[in-house]
């Protein structure tokens, strides 16, 4: 494994020299990752908490790390030794991966050493951004296709992590396999992938080719048929060769589209494979695809059984970039929290101050999820009375649940700079994504126009912001 | 260094194993990297071929890649023991990193056995697709600033390597520094970066908070002076700090801006700066920048010297993947090239077939670049006689360039699986963009409705593309 201590934006290192001098780089600090509303996700899932919690207790500088930064001639010799023997002491309390959040919400809290914690705070934001962007839209991808989506992505990838980690988060948000092999390694995912145009190409004819493909891969023969004229040539010729495998006793898997009218030639691959007597012989479908694609695709009666989803899910096109923020939530003197608000001219961009707990309400009745409610940490929810949710700027909103349970989304991973929190696989995050999803009504994961998902304070920790913000915000 | 020899699609694997069981698997091919023209990239700046080379000089399957790739199943033994003595034994020719280059340029070509081709496809792809995306966005955004960029968007990347190669993309596009200390020790290139917020948070007062900083790096003292209020506080704050450094015979920095109408703002603080004797302090602004924002904020007059450039630099925000693609251009028999096309139903996108150079045509007089050249390899421009141009496909668009130069911008980078190119510097890199730019008029890489710029064939390449069309062309 890389050692990635460096990974960290230059400030949060003289930032700790600042600290240092100042004595203070050891008093306690709570910093919270949340991510503000954006126009595209709705409902986000959360991924990367893994690899944060995996740099948190790797932090460690090697010795020509040391050397490196010794070389920049800023910082001093004892704050570089204190360097050399620095490793993470503090605590990461986070949501589970494949968890779904929402905007404002402390998705990740470090409570550290001050110089830890902000040391800490770029890998941490580059992992949960990162991951959780593609996680959540792999798993939009995956409810518009209803299943059935593998990630083609890696070559389209903004480099090799973004194509592991985000073949990583694709598996959290619902896709069923990935092209890429290292990840399927690293991950113990399924893999998948049969033949390129190149194969195909690379044979004196497009029969040729299938037929090499089908005896190399007897049992795994799924043959892509756009090479050259897809109905006319691709799918007669695969037939030719599904026929000659079922002779020798053999069923083919099926073929791939990668190009041209996928609706109307799906639609005419499914009758002509059907005809011949391959009705189990499944259509994939690849090229340029999305959630909005797939959909439309499907509306057009697209007879298409797997998707391949390259370019646009390993990037998150529509919007690449998730924009998380790290922001300092308390400070701790003698142990006790003293509670730190970021203001802002924009109402909606002023932190929730101090140490908090996230709650989401589920209806008993229907076993569906309410809204989420934050509270000041420690704050327990009376579920066995009626609980009134106020928006938290327009707070004449107002709405009442009865009959509800809760519970906190938050838990430890790390406390005192060990690890409590076991590792899952991609498989259980995903069934757990799975089962919480099931939990929401579809007018808040809806393509278009859904619902806006409550996410309220309590009156606790509303009257905390609202008294600092009154108190610190002359003039803002 | 991590081994990434399976950073490579399944399918490479899988169509490895099908070459092998024919035999024809050390049959030599050749592949070319290009890209189609795309809506926002006028020209390109190249980068990844070092990361490209590195990853093929270094192809080795480790006993527990091997390991794994026999867990799947669908690999024979004999197979396996081939991959397991794998290692890369072709040619790799590319254009350098930071040339300028152009849709349907053939940017990189792998001539090996097949099979060593076929299994670096992705990999390649995904490292110069990265990096070529990134080094052009950051070429553009540094052209709108004039200078001044650093990149600041590590914590936004898609990933630990799209933080650490787009920073170094970002270096040969033109940036002055990057805040990714991880890849400031990697590349040798500038780091730079002083306090964030939660800094001036971490103080009493705003003043204490920089007084502090100032204390622990009197020689680089840079204060952020948005946390509260830029003009009533922060800048009139930094301002009392100065003095006070000034008055011990030292010299600040200068300040940052990271919020606000920046316009506005950098030119209230010039001129308080300016009359309290600061006439040296710059003023450095970020905050959401990209291009087009950064020539909006210098068209309204705005008093910025250096530039932040974060998420939309780092992702290529508006268009986060370049798409470019690895195809078959020739076979080899016997040492004699068969050419190879990929026909499509669009006529610009069928592949220039066979190998190839491409000559960039100078200007004598002015010096500047007129148009590129692709040519079959080994066809030799006469620059004695004028040359007569046309179109690809709208063949009767025609010119004719007399008293030029030529240039092949292709190089050889590996031969037989040893490295001949030597290494550069990111600052030789930039450099050597910085060159080229100059030798390419503004009419073809402004902003706003740029010339395109000719990529033309060679009549020899023309035609043998145009046989080829129209011998397999049937149907299409």
């Amino acid at each position: 494994m890389r050692n990635l201590t460096l990974l960290t934006d230059l400030y949060q290192i003289t930032m700790g020299q600042g600290y240092f001098n100042e004595g203070r780089h050891e008093e306690m600090a709570a910093f919270d990752i949340f991510f503000r509303p954006n126009k595209l996700i709705t409902y986000s899932v959360a991924a990367g908490m893994e690899q944060a919690a995996e740099w948190l207790l790797n932090l460690r500088f090697e010795e020509d790390d040391i050397e490196y930064l010794r070389s920049l001639h800023i910082f001093s010799e004892d704050y570089l030794s204190y360097l050399a023997g620095l490793r993470f002491t503090g605590d990461m309390i986070a949501v589970r991966e494949g968890e779904i959040v929402f905007p404002y919400e402390p998705i990740l809290t470090i409570k550290a050493p001050m110089i830890q914690a902000q040391l800490a705070e770029t890998a941490l934001l580059t992992f949960v951004n990162h991951q959780t962007l593609i996680a959540s839209k792999a798993a939009k991808i995956c409810a518009a296709a209803g299943g059935g989506v593998m990630e083609f992505g890696l070559r389209r990838a903004q480099g090799a992590d973004a194509g592991i980690y985000g073949a990583r988060a694709a598996m959290i948000g619902g896709c069923v396999g990935t092209s890429n092999v290292y990840a399927g390694k690293l991950f113990d995912v399924p893999v998948s992938g049969t033949m390129a145009h190149s194969w195909v190409m690379n044979f004196p004819s497009e029969i040729e080719a299938f037929r090499a493909y089908a005896k190399s891969f007897p049992k795994g023969c799924l043959l892509l048929v756009d090479t050259y004229d897809t109905l006319k040539s691709g799918v007669p010729n695969a037939i030719k060769v599904f026929k000659e495998m079922r002779a020798s006793g053999l069923e083919p898997v099926g073929i791939r589209l990668d190009s041209g009218d996928l609706a109307y030639l799906s639609k005419e691959a499914r009758k002509m494979l059907d005809r011949a007597g391959f009705e189990k012989a499944i259509i994939c479908a690849s090229g340029d695809l999305d959630e909005y694609s797939i959909r439309s695709l499907k509306e057009q009666g697209a007879r298409i059984d797997t998707w391949g989803v390259g370019t646009k899910l390993i990037t998150s096109a529509d919007m690449p970039a998730l924009g998380g923020v790290y922001k300092l939530a308390a400070v701790f003197e003698n142990g006790e929290e003293i509670p730190k608000i970021k203001l802002s001219d924009t109402t909606e961009k002023v932190t929730n101050p101090g140490m908090k707990d996230v709650f989401r309400l589920y209806d008993n009745a229907s076993g569906k999820a309410i809204a989420d409610y934050i509270v000041r940490a420690g704050e327990e929810v009376d579920t066995s009375k009626p609980l009134e949710l106020f928006h938290p700027v327009e707070t004449w909103k107002r709405m009442t649940v009865e009959n509800f349970s809760v519970r906190n989304i938050r838990t430890a991973w790390i406390v005192g700079g060990k690890r409590v929190m076991g590792t899952k696989s991609l498989k259980e995050l995903n069934a757990y994504f799975n089962g919480e999803y099931a939990r929401f009504w579809e007018e808040y994961t809806r393509l278009d126009m859904p619902h806006i998902y409550k996410v309220d304070l309590s009156p606790a920790l509303h009257g905390l912001k609202t008294d600092m913000m009154h108190r610190y915000g002359k003039g803002v």
